[in-house]
């Protein structure tokens, strides 16, 4: 029985290295992973390739979809509409990938909606000393621009409790391969195994009846 | 922050390895694990150490703790109780082992009230095939032993929808690295990391106000 992919929700401080370790996944675990395509109603910039970086749609098809319940989740963003097509998501699924969502909380929260065995993952810097460092980056930014990355921080944390887990970002290596294990121990998990015992106590119940 | 250790109850199938399997982790992982000792009315038995096999209690100790509820599970068999003692599984707790207790899951049920937080592994061989195949061991069991390990089998199985992983034991050094593995994962469960997302909130509004 080959096991359905997880879908996977990645979200996290702004640097705490979410594209980075979605990345590695993707690399080191080939076969395994996928990324959710979103679609957008925005102009294609140069170099964007439809059905790589972004599925473009007109306004219209867009809402269509809305209407349609097609997306695991949307929102408008400067006039321009941003979601997560359901299709594409199932479709990988089906195939047994694990596909990565990387989105912030309150997109999170629809798709928990719609698909509950979906997976949420916080990743974190160890340390708000760390995340500090990590927003000031090279030292170039103003104490403004530094301030307003720190409330955005702690907006980013607001109602992360209903994550499934909080993953630290330490050491990138070992936080990759955390997160793989992660994602390898759910596909234990009793709900989604339910099918293979009771074929055990099926054929338990043949033998002893022979 | 050191963490504490998690509570595992590992059930399962007789003949599935729970045996095997918790003696490989207290192995291979020496300082991350203990194994829980019962406590017993029962007299010992030869080479039987106090503490090491079984605390040895009087009957009237044994029920004074049951009144105290001093136990996370206990169980009457042939005349003679058998029971966790919460004090001994809660010490190691603190000192963050992850403690094992193998039980069938009557006990598994009454621990979980106590500690909602124990995490339950139901092992289980690849098939009921296989199983049979353990079950007949090395082929001098009568037929009738043999059915009656299977009704037993199957009355294993009753109920461990509740249980929170279904660990396949095919392989041994995998079933036991996967089952360290899910332990690792369960480490980084969000409501066991609360504290660490609070203390970095706290830290990020300190810094904001600076």
């Amino acid at each position: 029985m080959k096991q359905k992919g997880q879908l996977i929700i990645m979200s996290g401080f702004s640097g705490a290295g979410k594209g980075t370790i979605t990345r590695a996944l993707l690399d080191t675990y080939q076969d395994e992973y996928a990324l959710s395509i979103s679609a957008t109603t925005r102009a294609p910039r140069e170099g964007e390739q439809e059905g790589v970086h972004y599925f473009f749609l007109a306004k219209d098809a867009f809402e269509q979809m809305i209407s349609e319940g097609a997306f695991l989740e949307y929102a408008q963003y400067v006039g321009n509409y941003y979601g997560t097509p359901k299709k594409y998501v199932e479709d990988q699924l089906e195939l047994g990938k694990n596909v990565i969502l990387e989105i912030e909380i309150q997109g999170a929260l629809q798709v928990k909606k719609m698909m509950p065995e979906a997976l949420l993952l916080f990743i974190t810097p160890p340390s708000a000393k760390e995340l500090e460092a990590r927003l000031r980056g090279r030292g170039t930014e103003t104490e403004e621009v530094i301030a307003s990355r720190m409330a955005r921080a702690i907006q980013e944390a607001e109602g992360c409790e209903v994550y499934d887990y909080l993953v630290i970002n330490d050491n990138l290596e070992q936080c990759i391969s955390h997160i793989h294990q992660i994602i390898q121990s759910e596909k234990s998990k009793m709900n989604l195994n339910i099918d293979l015992i009771n074929q055990i106590r099926k054929e338990l119940n043949e033998m002893k009846g022979e």
